[in-house]
């Protein structure tokens, strides 16, 4: 079978160090992969460019919260009910599959009951199709164990937090919070290779806005900026802000982040021919969706991939996790003076709850206390993750003044949330190129220098000591400025120039024996092939600045 | 009761911003803590600082495997028989508790039978103790489910590539295999706060070394630096040298990691008065480790609290992976000329192996192919996780003769674990200062500047324009060298440097109505309280300079 261009760069990255399969020694399980010593920095590299548009340029600040996630909050926030795929197993062999898998284009129904179908693997006829919950699943503790979820998205960890960041920012709108971490989805039968992982990592940001102000403070920046969209029909090019003006993107702070998307991404490798930004049809929407749009990158195996999501959550989840925890949640929008205004309170008769809920009594006084009342009908608070009811004779509802200094309102959502793993190896195939050079393959991943893993391939033409001490000495001057280097004595230097292009090495410093009488080396050009002189003491600045654009 | 230094500190941390408990809302649970906006760049900027002494400085290679771990790999690795609490139940209430939370210093048999123990929640009896196993457990897929944990460690995932990053290093030991990520160790009853996580962040290197040569490249540039050593009785202070020669410490690269770690620590803000090195007594070594030193720091909480651990694994890991998994992972200590010697082979017959076990024939035929044959009377593959014998009819035995370029070996291990929430606690600990400033009390984290979350603050006088478009201009050319800054403008300028000394800022740059004429600004040391001018121009490489150091 002829090697396409995904089976190539899985080759290269597995001999090379990128990517490996996962527990290869114990048979490997589809859907994980390791980041190799290359790999990692790469990802690595990727992700730090990532954090520098959004916290140095965008202001956002950035939270760290446990993967492992409590069920009340994916209850909460519906993925406990909605986050399934379809899936169907086999009679025999007992093989489960994801319907979309195995079913193209035919209705689900119409296909079962026509029994055109069989099992993949045995040919047998399949059983009837269910809906499968995509999360994996644990315990915390032991005996009285609570249950858990490994996440599917690092958002609910925000969301959750909300308050406390809400006072973090000073109480002020709009302001954004990015997590970089893993997430998870235990996929049926995942067959993408590294396209379709089951662990993978991710960044996101959740960007808090004023419903009544969708937009953002930097819109002018961008607002003449084009636009690289599709509508599942047809290709248009907008720019940001007649894009907003046509009502094809909702409203600003959607556009502003998709242009900031497409930016990070052309900085970090894409090839702008290969990338757009496609419209979620209506029926494909998650379920907190009001509007997204997907970054999609081409490849030549995939095809389209979608590799980021932008979608306006809109109160969806706040609202949510409010409901749920009964804990206030919300923002501010202050009067310009305050006002007089008739509220309703709950005064908890302590005599009552006392002998019902014993030791919960004093924190179910707290919460209720807290409660905004809006109907009378049926009171109850969250405890401990349970909803309990309180009775009536626990509690009397009196009318009385309050001054108040605004208005509660709850937050939107912009999110930008990306596929770091999908977006790393799409930057692999727009940056690979094949030829030949004396009768051999040549492969070269001419990646942009801030994104190589290597940036300097440190070689010595000899084994001279002089020339050693040289090399070394540039290597360690590198690395003190943080810069990744790459040491190697070994072979022919046209061999060592063709293992560094092959890993994506921008620059090549040779040093020969020139460089000691006149304190020079050279510098090759990855992608031009030029080489030129430079003083050993320029070295280290020159690369800096190389690679810093 | 009064405040220790702990409830202090997780007052700040969760009021500015620094650490939350997690799931807040829904009741939290145990064990569990959100990094904030401060507290996550405070960790990034602890890892980073590792990264430079184990990447930059040490060369080791960088790699990211799964959270999700294959029970073949932790079956292997002895996590799934020996990483267990001795755990006891109440017979009433249910409470399950790890039993040297409740049982200090007596025999946990003699106090059992005596019955001296009571449930500390409802005072019953307790039943018999019984091991936990502390991993989490999932399963990965539906249906036909593959039994996983998450992982109690991240060295596991770096083992099990040890053939592939082998050949990544070019065949030749030493080499250090560094991983950073979240660890996971589902206590029975965590009751320390932000000290025992059942979710963690590590940071681990694994350094292959030959067995026969337990040194370090760079050893001779430490030996003659001190580390501060406790044998459990004194404290004894050594050269790096002395303590091998005397035996103190087993080997050399040992002894190079223990003081990469001081380093290390001491750079990050550590107190070396609250510092020490403690050797593991022969009865608390974990199951893999020959020698092992805990890099301690004490907190006036807690006291002395096991930050690092160095281990020296020996071949442990390695072997048994080898053991189970079938698989080649011997490192090979070259000849000076190949060898012609004589061999065991094995010659698979596919007519006997093909009826036998079908599909799987062809891949147990590769696996017999490489077997090293010792002993003949049994030969077992490992085959998807299972040990299958091979009757004696599916093969011969020939013997011949081969050449040999070197013998193999099992490499031996010294790891460096890092708890980096701990460090991360104990760094904010011994930097946190507090008293009084104009009759309130104030707060200063003395944080290095290399780890500080905030390197500037950023500090227009008034709202007079010309003011904050010159502060808006140095808070931009300060991001833009990827130097995080905070922008603050509200309040009186006393109480700004307050806020930014409470959170561990080291400089504060104030732009007064004199920047407008002489273009210069003041910038504020925080540990000096002492102010200088600087022209504008100059602030960002000044800053630049004060906090790489």
């Amino acid at each position: 079978m002829p090697q396409d261009i995904y089976d190539k760069i899985m080759m290269l990255a597995k001999r090379r160090g990128f990517i490996y399969p996962s527990f290869e020694i114990y048979g490997g399980v589809a859907g994980f992969y390791d980041y190799g010593p290359l790999g990692s920095r790469l990802k690595l590299n990727i992700e730090n460019l990532w954090r520098k548009f959004y916290i140095l340029q965008d202001n956002c600040i950035e939270i760290n919260t446990p993967t492992i996630t409590l069920y009340e909050v994916l209850k909460a926030s519906g993925h406990v009910n909605e986050f399934t795929d379809l899936t169907i197993d086999c009679k025999k062999c007992k093989q489960s599959y994801k319907v979309e898998d195995i079913l193209e284009n035919i209705s689900v129904a119409e296909a079962i009951k026509k029994n055109k179908i069989k099992c993949p693997n045995c040919s047998t006829e399949l059983k009837d199709a269910y809906p499968v919950n995509l999360m994996f699943s644990t315990k915390i503790g032991i005996g009285n164990a609570r249950d858990a979820f490994l996440r599917p998205e690092t958002a609910q960890g925000i969301f959750i937090d909300f308050h406390l960041l809400y006072r973090y920012a000073r109480e002020k709108l709009p302001f954004g919070v990015i997590q970089v971490g893993r997430g998870y989805r235990n996929e049926v039968s995942p067959r993408q290779g590294i396209i379709r992982l089951r662990e993978f990592s991710m960044a996101e940001a959740e960007v808090f806005i004023d419903p009544g102000e969708k937009t953002h403070p930097d819109f002018k920046k961008v607002k003449d900026k084009k636009l690289n969209l599709y509508d599942n029909i047809n290709q248009i090019n907008l720019s940001v802000e007649k894009a907003v003006k046509t009502k094809v993107i909702n409203n600003q702070a959607l556009a502003y982040y998709m242009y900031l998307t497409q930016e990070f991404l052309f900085s970090a490798g894409v090839d702008p021919k290969k990338f757009r930004f496609r419209k979620h049809a209506d029926n494909e929407r998650a379920h907190y969706a009001t509007e997204c749009w997907d970054a999609e990158l081409f490849s030549e195996r995939f095809g389209w991939i979608e590799c980021v999501g932008i979608a306006d959550r809109s109160a969806y989840d706040l609202q949510s996790h409010i409901d749920s925890s009964g804990k206030d949640m919300y923002a501010l929008r202050k009067y310009d003076k305050p006002k007089t205004v008739e509220v309703k309170k709950i005064i908890p008769k302590m005599s009552e709850l006392g002998p019902l809920f014993m030791g919960k009594a004093g924190k179910i006084k707290t919460i209720l206390e807290d409660i905004e009342l809006k109907d009378t009908k049926k009171i109850t608070v969250n405890l401990d993750g349970q909803t309990v009811e309180i009775p009536k004779n626990c509690y009397e509802i009196v009318e009385t003044k309050e001054k108040k200094f605004g208005e509660k309102f709850v937050p939107h959502v912009i999110e930008p949330s990306y596929g770091i793993d999908r977006i790393l190896y799409c930057i692999i195939e727009h940056s690979f190129y094949e030829g030949e050079k004396k009768g051999e393959d040549y492969k070269i991943l001419k990646f942009n220098p801030i994104i190589a893993p290597i940036k300097v391939g440190v070689l010595p033409l000899t084994s001279d000591e002089r020339l050693v001490n040289i090399a070394n000495e540039i290597d360690r001057s590198l690395r003190n400025a943080g810069i990744e280097t790459y040491y190697d004595d070994g072979g022919s230097i046209g061999r060592r120039y063709a293992r560094m292009d092959e890993v994506g090495t921008p620059f090549c410093i040779t040093i020969d024996h020139d460089s000691i009488s006149d304190k020079t080396v050279t510098i090759r050009d990855r992608d031009t092939t030029k080489q030129i002189r430079k003083k050993i003491e320029e070295v280290t600045s020159f690369i800096k600045e190389k690679i810093s654009s």
